[in-house]
């Protein structure tokens, strides 16, 4: 698109927009033309509010997850109400987001910052594995929940870190998110492998 | 989602994209946190684009396309090798890029603002009609090509403005696109209408 057709201003919008997950050119342009056609608020307080993310979060020293700049430590970490003997090891701090609205969990977390994935060259010496491995020695921890994601990497790390912990001849309990059909969905639309796993997961009525 | 899940500026700046159309909580999480893992740079730069947004747009006087705050007329109205006796209508101003895509069109534009739609409170009179009108007098329009969309509003907005060009007794041709099949598309999976627009609409090989 020539420089003629659109203002600069809107074009470097339009670019920069683009560059967010699953954005195309299209979705760019129908954003950036809701922020002109929008008053000047919307856009200066969408603007500000984006100048001032990095300043205003930074990451929990013990389980990685998000935090406001001015706090020490996650609050799902050292709330009163939260069980530090037990921890739910998530790939991204937004996993922890899904496992809070449940409102079934009032154990602690720890965030790994991804999963391993040779092809996208992540390897476990980049997520944070020792620092887990601390953690379940200092807190006495009596269960680590691996919740990782349902792929391929999400698996291979659990596998990784049962080793390092089997290696670390640590004593605690492993665990990891049951598979099996989600609420909602009919048997006949289940894939081949999430329905040997609700199988082999089965539970007496 | 309670503000001790994830820290204050994050849940600021999801909350603000979740504003853009067709942007959910889950696509606004998506985003924000793909502008917090990316460097500052990428984020003050959105940041600046869109605070300078509105001040670096203006809309031309004449054509009512998006220009630059210091152009005076869209250049696809001055531009030497526009035909000024030769006007395409059109509801907003992307849809200008789209026509311009296609490299067959050499007159100016008259962007409407948006189209007749009584249920949206949009009323002929909020649309830029009179200027047109004027601009068919002025620039001794040859022809205008109602170039609205091909919906029940961009219809209706089309019937409105040859009402307005025959009671003014302007002398220029009014077209409208042609409705038909769209490249690609198989016939039976064309709809009713636009395959009676087809038929209609059909030419001499």
């Amino acid at each position: 698109m020539s420089a003629q057709l659109l203002p600069e201003a809107l074009l470097r919008v339009i670019d920069e927009l683009g560059r967010l997950p699953g954005v195309g050119a299209r979705t760019a342009e129908r954003y950036a033309y809701f922020l002109l056609r929008a008053d000047t608020r919307t856009a200066d307080s969408l603007a500000t509010s984006i100048a001032t993310l990095h300043s205003g979060v930074k990451t929990c020293p013990v389980t990685f997850a998000l935090i406001d700049a001015n706090q020490e430590v996650s609050p799902l970490y050292d709330g009163r109400e939260r069980n530090k003997r037990l921890i739910a090891v998530v790939e991204e701090p937004l996993d922890i987001v899904a496992l809070e609205r449940t409102g079934q969990f009032k154990g602690t977390y720890h965030v790994l910052g991804g999963a391993i994935s040779p092809i996208d060259g992540v390897g476990p010496e980049q997520l944070h594995i020792p620092e887990l491995l601390k953690r379940i020695k200092i807190d006495s921890v009596e269960e680590v929940i691996i919740a990782t994601n349902a792929s391929v990497e999400g698996e291979s790390t659990a596998l990784f870190i049962q080793r390092q912990i089997q290696e670390a001849k640590l004593d605690t309990k492993l665990t990891r998110l049951a598979r099996g059909i989600p609420v909602g969905v009919d048997l006949e639309y289940a894939d081949q492998i999430t329905l040997s796993h609700a199988l082999e997961g089965r539970r007496v009525l």
